[in-house]
């Protein structure tokens, strides 16, 4: 699935050319499902370019200054207009640490979800709520359930990954997850690493949506089984092996760590794509084989073992840097 | 054939290390053609950090000022070391227009070229000679006879679209090219546009290579056949067409001007990706339709009907910005 950025389409090139164009899918030409936000992290991000009332939103354009307002039944018929297959309400982000004003963005979160729901006049596009209510627990499971009082297609859990612990996230997790029906899919948004996942799944969660893999991967941060490979470190400078031994994405099969790394070094944007291509093929294999472990009945093995073998080499923030390190961890490497 | 560049490898990842990968097919995965220019251009362009002498010269590189010196026998060496199929001679590259210069910048190229034969150790791997002497009939009959007489697998003419009008090009290949082996390829270095190819290829070339269809299309500037096409202009902003009616690549065959304007004007580094794919398909289309036209003894018709749909737009340099130009034109495309 991939999931296209409401408030940027909006403001450039704008929901009318991409429906003129026959809609998000065609335009972009991808057949697969489409999910867009409702663009609602992104005008909260707009500290001082934006003004919220219960009503909507106002937010200038980081592009050219200019004023626009969100309401929920704009985002909802923008959405419709570039064709998701899912769409998302508008939800008010903000820091996730002060309680009452975490309850009152939860509550104006709840208010724009029925309005969102209101609005909505496609059958063939699915609907998401948003749970908020920072880090407090009363106020994520009061909004968890006034949200499933709605019904709506799917849940996501927002608000989250913004600066909180990893301790407070899962035990925000934990509460939130079992008030949420079993059969409609829980997403939780902005969440992004190998490791993290892991603990998401564990903790009852379906789909997860990040920039993390692709943004690390234009910096050559790589995923493999030992740990996250900073692909700019000297040691990999005549490595003629892959980035992760066995791998199956066209870059692995293709071209060694010396090449990749060349090509880092020396700007060249092929780099770019080819080091992309490497992260989302180990994110999406590593989602695949959690799905065939849950239905094997075998994911909290599975969960143990990758993060074992992969955390403990990240734990150590220094691992890649130490050729004995590595030496150590990928001495079994072909050609390595 | 996929050109290489020695001055920039010798520099970054190094001979050495390209040579440990197995050569350069293995370390970028290409297992067609390669050839090497002699890293001569780009010395020569660099002004003020190089100092030449008969026995090399010595520059300082451009990306950390350390100080090397090329040979004829060192060029030949890192060339063999990369493993391309097709070498180059070391060769003076200097403006076209000092007839004196000129003629001692051929000289030194003529002895540069002998050592290069004399320094080749590698059977499998073509080496080329490189005619030179500016716009100067007599300089460079004389420089095609000496090179000839040496006996090169091919011959390059270099010293060509450095600045110089295209009817001195064209009077310099008129002269040259009959003095060439009619049994060798002919390769006229830093040439790239359309056009250029079929007025090469209708006084003898062979070979081309320019860095023009890749930079262009970065810029969004697009090969059509009714002439360049800039992305940039409003006009494609809700194009639903392709780049090219009929155009067989993936990037006709999967995307709009439309998106393809979008990619360009949000700064996505896809859209360079796509471009380039178009400009090179076009490029390598052309040049197989021209070797079709050549077999069928239909060239010079084939030039005059190519020539006259794309140059009669193109002549006009502000076509693009007049919807009626494009329009009568182009009118006639499917979507558009």
């Amino acid at each position: 699935m991939v999931l296209a950025n409401t408030y940027h389409l909006y403001l450039r090139p704008g929901a009318d050319l991409i429906a003129r164009m026959g809609g998000l899918h065609r335009f972009m030409g991808w057949e697969r499902a489409i999910l867009t936000d409702s663009g609602g992290f992104q005008v909260f991000s707009l500290r001082d370019l934006r003004e919220v009332d219960d009503e909507g939103v106002t937010f200038r354009s980081h592009l050219d200054g200019s004023q626009h307002r969100f309401t929920p039944e704009l985002v909802m018929e923008v959405q419709e207009r570039l064709g998701s297959d899912v769409a998302m309400v508008l939800d008010q982000c903000i820091e996730p640490f002060d309680y009452d004003r975490s309850a009152a963005a939860a509550r104006r979160t709840h208010l724009w979800a029925e309005r969102c729901l209101g609005a909505r006049t496609r059958s063939d596009q699915a609907l998401f709520g948003i749970v908020q209510g920072g880090i407090h627990e009363d106020l994520r499971i009061e909004s968890a359930r006034v949200l499933t009082s709605m019904g709506f297609d799917g849940y996501a859990i927002g608000g989250l990954s913004v600066g909180e612990s990893k301790q407070d996230t899962h035990r925000i997790l934990d509460c939130v997850v079992p008030i949420l029906p079993a059969d409609k899919p829980r997403y939780l948004m902005g969440v992004g690493t190998p490791d993290d996942l892991l603990e998401g799944v564990a903790r009852g969660i379906d789909i997860f949506d990040s920039v993390l893999p692709t943004r690390l991967a234009r910096n050559g941060a790589l995923f493999t089984f030992g740990g996250r490979l900073n692909l700019r470190n000297a040691i990999n400078k005549d490595d003629p092996g892959p980035i992760q031994d066995g791998c199956a994405c066209y870059t692995c099969q293709s071209f060694s760590r010396a090449y990749l790394r060349h090509l880092l070094v020396s700007n060249e944007i092929l780099g770019l794509s080819l080091n992309t291509i490497h992260n989302l093929h180990f994110l999406l294999e590593l989602m695949r084989n959690i799905r065939l472990s849950v239905l094997a009945g075998e994911f909290p093995a599975f969960k143990r073992t990758f993060l074992r073998r992969y955390s403990g080499q990240h734990a150590d923030a220094s691992w890649a840097h130490r050729p004995e390190g590595r030496a150590k961890s990928l001495g079994g490497r072909a050609g390595g």
